[in-house]
């Protein structure tokens, strides 16, 4: 068994969102989600099917980012994990309803940061260890790192 | 410590839901969910324990797939988590049920492909870092590829 | 690439839980959850921003539970990951609120065991891979231990 | 404005659903999640638009179940209302996934008992004000009665 | 028909929830989420079975509110209601376990006011179509009042 | 007790949800609801607080659509009513966000038209008791008719 890191790069201005499901269906639900929860969005999504044609399965309304989401899909090579790649709209706008789909198991992270995918590799076959998601921690917040944070969130309208 | 591949078979016909969870309740939570959201199906249910006496709680309503759970989950070894074997029935029916179970923290996989379950082991305890789901993708699907998909969908009446 | 374990100890009757968010906003919204959630708790959350200034973010009710989840948080290492340590009430009471927090991917743990979290580290940034949680299964539950488990659950309220 | 009481019967063994939904979209839905949420079960299911051509639309996998919903969406005759009508599946086991169908607003009722939906009328609109679903209280269970309540559940395998 | 307000009055210092649900397995699964999301809570529960002996189902850890809730429940009069009271706890704690209880349909109201329930009753079969839930607006809050309710949830820390 | 029927017109272009809560917190959740899940959306909320000052509480980003809110929940005139109206956003993008905020009981109705919310009244005080949502159902549809509405959702991309 090997374990290696995968990079991800998105386009610019992009999110990314990575998760494990179950089942080929994933692929439109996953679809109808961003339909319906985040117009105005360009997005794409790719699929890895781990049984019979095991082929990149794929949905998305711009296909740059679609042909994005197959890449890196296919890039990370483990079977059934989603890849879904979005613009103009934010992963705070559709997780929960991502994590509400019927076949999805887990989200392993949502970014816009440089991310590395570990895999473990063993006779051919991939599977997702976890994401390095963007830069390490270098230090705590002062009182009034705080207070910044937190008027930052009002004045993007997130908090009240 | 070292990372190994842990190899989960099931039963011919089944399939298998892993995850983490934080307490025993959650074998009995978990038998719950699929005798009211599985009817008519067989399950056989494990959960390691991680403290005290650490045994593997089991619960079910078929011995065969009860055994079949807490051998998995024996041979998984690390503490905390579940291990669900179900037949006639698919975890498309029962994820959402699962995710929600109060003790759940997360699900693994949901699959009844040939699965390796990697694990990190050290000091003899072991933690589950991700799994092996099934084959790698071998390329990205065609238009007609995904017409048949659909179609597939919509035959087996799972999309409208 | 090297992978490591990253010992977790938390305060004398305390539980945690980590899990991997996408969005500074996690920390305010997790501390609201832990406010209206688990009355009369003490708890302290610390959130890795990973991105700009990479800030452990903090929130809580104790200051020595809030510099216990910062220093957990500083140890792993990784970006976009939560550590949640509290006393006086129980995961089991919040782990659902938790998971629908709009910006939180998963949930890797939620403890109070001995915890060991595998980080892969590699030029400097780290990610979660996965957790040792508590030790290892020693062997299967007979009828008799069901029997106990049961009793148990039965006895402190939470099985009716 | 005057207040109604439509009788709901549905065909032998048949249990129903009746809420209220914001769009034609909710149809499929409806349809989707009992196709895979219930397998095995047979199901119709009524919407009744609100707006534009005000038609009673119908999903289902039953000629004589959709035809019943269908009837009993016309007869209680609000807008934005749906019934759903199955057979060999119970609510239990579907009602959380009706619940987060994206376009539900509340689900007034899921019984097999006589039913009668309680419909304000004004200008030849419809509104629904609740459910009388099955008979009155008769009193208080005793200690005894408590008792049979729970081995009822745990011999039909719902509660462990 | 007729239509009746049923007042229901609770003991000081408690708040009741009720909701309307499908089987009487509800009553020992809204006992277990008050007993796991309300640690330390006083509380009692009554369902009103509509089919066969139409008992009023009763749980709790606490006679006086278990005896409260049933008397409540047989006022009203309905079937398939559910009533919880509770003290040492609010429902802001427990609302959102409530609602996902999987024989739950919907909930009515979760207060502390007196109220008044409004009922349909025909031929003695009766059904909840609202609550008159406390006082009615007097006005709408100024500028000077809206900052002192920010500033009041700040104060008891449910908001940041 | 007094059944009325009270008229809500919403701007045009925009569409109203109703619901019952159960504490004055709500009025900030459901701002941050609004801003995290409908981005580019105009909003106004209303609460009617049912204790003390009885004020109808507000949010919003968009002045005309506040006071469209307050009006209607004025009107209303019930207690722990909460009253949503959106422009440039539709329900179906934030209507389970909503229904999982922690102090919403139920949602009374998600629409664009024509609105009547029925009301009981009594010494003063307002409960609702539903709400008449458009139009009456006209007809069955027709299999031809099911075409044109799969077709219809399928053009504006809800459904693949």
């Amino acid at each position: 068994m090997e374990i290696k890191i995968v990079s991800v790069s998105v386009p610019q201005g992009s999110n990314v969102v990575i998760g494990q499901t179950h089942f080929i269906k994933s692929a439109e639900d996953l679809y109808e989600v961003m339909a319906t929860h985040a117009q105005g969005a360009e997005f794409g999504i790719a699929f890895s099917e781990a049984s019979g044609p095991c082929l990149i399965r794929r949905e998305g309304n711009c296909d740059e980012l679609e042909k994005a989401a197959a890449d890196a899909c296919m890039a990370i090579g483990a079977g059934h994990i989603f890849v879904l790649i979005m613009r103009k709209a934010y992963p705070i706008s559709v997780l929960n309803a991502i994590k509400v789909v019927q076949e999805v198991c887990n989200v392993f992270c949502a970014t816009a940061n440089p991310l590395g995918v570990v895999v473990a590799e063993a006779d051919g076959r991939r599977g997702v260890l976890g994401v390095i998601d963007g830069d390490a921690p270098k230090g705590v917040e002062s009182d009034a790192d705080r207070e910044s944070r937190k008027a930052f969130l009002r004045k993007i309208g997130y908090k009240r």
